[in-house]
């Protein structure tokens, strides 16, 4: 825990010379956060199948993420505040971002209804009624206490009428205020800082993320996310529109995609200037027997694992790529064993951190276009 | 791995003046294991939820068990055997003890058949029907591979007639004589050896199981295991049974109780000279929430753990216990994160380790019953 708090501080160490891929160092009260980053994501304060431990000393991301609307449902804010925090909670003493419910509320489609004043939403679990505003959103986000947290948006779906998108991105807009606005009231719940970063959202139309960007920008928050993406859109599409809104987000604050997404969408995206990314792919996919490796994807459910007794990844990244075997790993997911799922996300997720943290090297030694389109082509391979 | 297979060896290294409590050490070519010992149950290879690093460094125990009826159906003794047996498979250079199936088998009830050539049972996974003799569960176990092999018996319900009783155990004690004859033919499929246990059975009747332990301490195997027991009888019936046997069971040779129990029922059973032990229930029952610690149980769903923030367990047997408070665990359990299941069968196992290391500790020191007592009335309370 730090002695003093201290704003939030991004400190960018080199810009790549051919793409804008940066290589940066955030600093919170929790820690340093080198970037281009992947934050694991801990849904209802665990991420999913893995030890604190095994994320701290095998993994090692230096933050993870929080979901406000899971953790605002259970335990409940009270509890996390008895708890002196969501850090304290979990026992996770390095960064954390929380984002805003927004995304989540988005999609309970039918079960929840979207005015200026802010959201009403049924519970997934009981179906009791809520209601989110950026003036509430802000005070749950507070109590949980994250390093990060983030402004109260709409998230369009995709696809999505140009008019829906741009009054829907001008709410937006009017919710970042009401929460700069709230949270200029409040003072300090725990013995640290938080910040909040807005979100650009404005669909997949250029000209609305234009907009969007230049607001977002107009109002020097210490860090700033592009929201609404990796929604269904196809990846050009989506990379089109981080390059647009990339191009006018202030180059000294970190910009963080937020959801995205496959190992070849983080290199994209990084190309075109993002420094932070989260997703539940790699424990979600993992849970389901996809394997993220260097060389591909396996599905380790198939049956030509059965009989191969070779390490899951003898690039060996995280421990269990060697501890495990593919025929072993196989055999508990065809049994249905928890073992299996819990090793998928522990490789999965070493394999995003190590993905980041090769970018950042290449990054720092000015290879990194060469590097990213050699990794692309293998990536996405099936073996 | 051994250079020189070697036979199964038990040095008795004390008896309690107080009780028939022992202590001693098996040495099998993967290690010594020091006794009274707890043995986790591996059912598919692998222990629920545990992994492999977490089973050596954290809850140490020198022996784990795997299931020949599971482990014959998936992934099938084929692929373990090209595996090069089910320690390489599972990776795990310690020993292993195999159940010979017949408790599953008889688990089955309606979907087998007890014939006196063997059991015709039906798979509980795709309907097939399979057909274990005692010769073929021989061959089996010894593809899988474990140290020590169980003979095929059948293990009666409870309650039991005593004609049927009498009948089965005589059965048992046939195909023990089969079970014997046949890996007589058999040469070591592996470079280490493997050891035969017979099983006294009877039922809850004193003359069976006295009659039964006395044909197959006859037998002068290499240790010996009672099973038919914990089936639902009282546990006083338990107890007397036990008795009974270890009054006749040889010395020298290390008394394995299969499938027991709760902390009471080994200490107990310790107390009656038993060396060995196996149960599912400190990882079942940590699955659905219940902690077991030396103050007593705790069922970790309850509300009043809601905002406990203290450590699962103050004594801090393996690591989990102070790293995660009651409150956290609670959560989880509540939101049905896997984590709160794995937390729950690390502690318990553990717990469990650290009982029979205990119990071992007061052997030596000639001071186990005054401790077993004081530890019984604590065990069972609930917290």
């Amino acid at each position: 825990m730090p002695l003093t708090k201290k704003q939030m501080k991004f400190t960018l160490e080199a810009t790549d010379l051919n793409s804008s891929a940066r290589a940066g160092t955030i600093t919170t009260d929790h820690g340093t956060i080198e970037t281009p980053i992947f934050m694991p994501v801990g849904t209802v304060g665990s991420v999913k199948g893995i030890h604190q431990r095994e994320l701290r000393e095998d993994i090692n991301p230096d933050i993870i993420l929080g979901n406000t609307y899971h953790l605002y449902l259970r335990p409940q804010t009270d509890i996390i505040e008895k708890a002196g925090g969501l850090h304290k909670f979990i026992n996770w003493d390095r960064s954390i971002l929380t984002d805003s419910g927004g995304f989540q509320v988005y999609s309970l489609s039918a079960n929840r209804k979207i005015k200026e004043e802010g959201v009403k939403f049924k519970s997934h679990i009981d179906g009791s009624y809520h209601f989110f505003t950026p003036e509430n959103v802000m005070e749950i986000q507070r109590s949980i206490g994250a390093d990060i947290i983030m402004a109260f948006d709409e998230c369009t779906p995709y696809p999505c009428d140009y008019q829906y998108a741009r009054r829907s991105m001008q709410m937006t807009h009017r919710w970042l205020d009401r929460c700069v606005n709230h949270l200029e009231k409040l003072p300090l719940k725990y013995d640290y800082n938080q910040t909040l970063f807005p979100i650009v959202q404005g669909s997949t139309f250029k000209d609305l993320r234009q907009q969007s960007a230049e607001y977002i920008s107009s109002k020097d928050a210490k860090g700033n996310a592009i929201g609404g993406l990796s929604v269904g859109e196809p990846a050009e599409v989506m990379y089109e529109m981080t390059e647009a809104v990339t191009d006018i987000l202030p180059k000294e604050k970190p910009r963080y995609l937020m959801g995205v997404g496959t190992p070849v969408n983080i290199l994209e995206n990084i190309a075109l200037g993002i420094d932070m990314f989260d997703c539940v792919m790699p424990t979600r996919n993992g849970r389901n027997g996809m394997l993220f490796t260097s060389e591909g994807i396996i599905n380790i459910k198939n049956k030509k694992w059965e009989d191969d007794f070779s390490p899951i990844d003898p690039q060996g990244i995280t421990w269990v790529d060697t501890e495990y075997s593919k025929a072993y790993v196989r055999h508990l997911f065809t049994v249905n064993e928890s073992l299996g799922r819990q090793i998928a996300s522990i490789h999965n997720l070493g394999f995003y951190l190590w993905l980041v943290r090769e970018a950042r090297k290449h990054i720092l030694e000015g290879s990194f276009v060469s590097w990213k389109n050699e990794m692309v082509k293998k990536l996405d391979q099936r073996l």
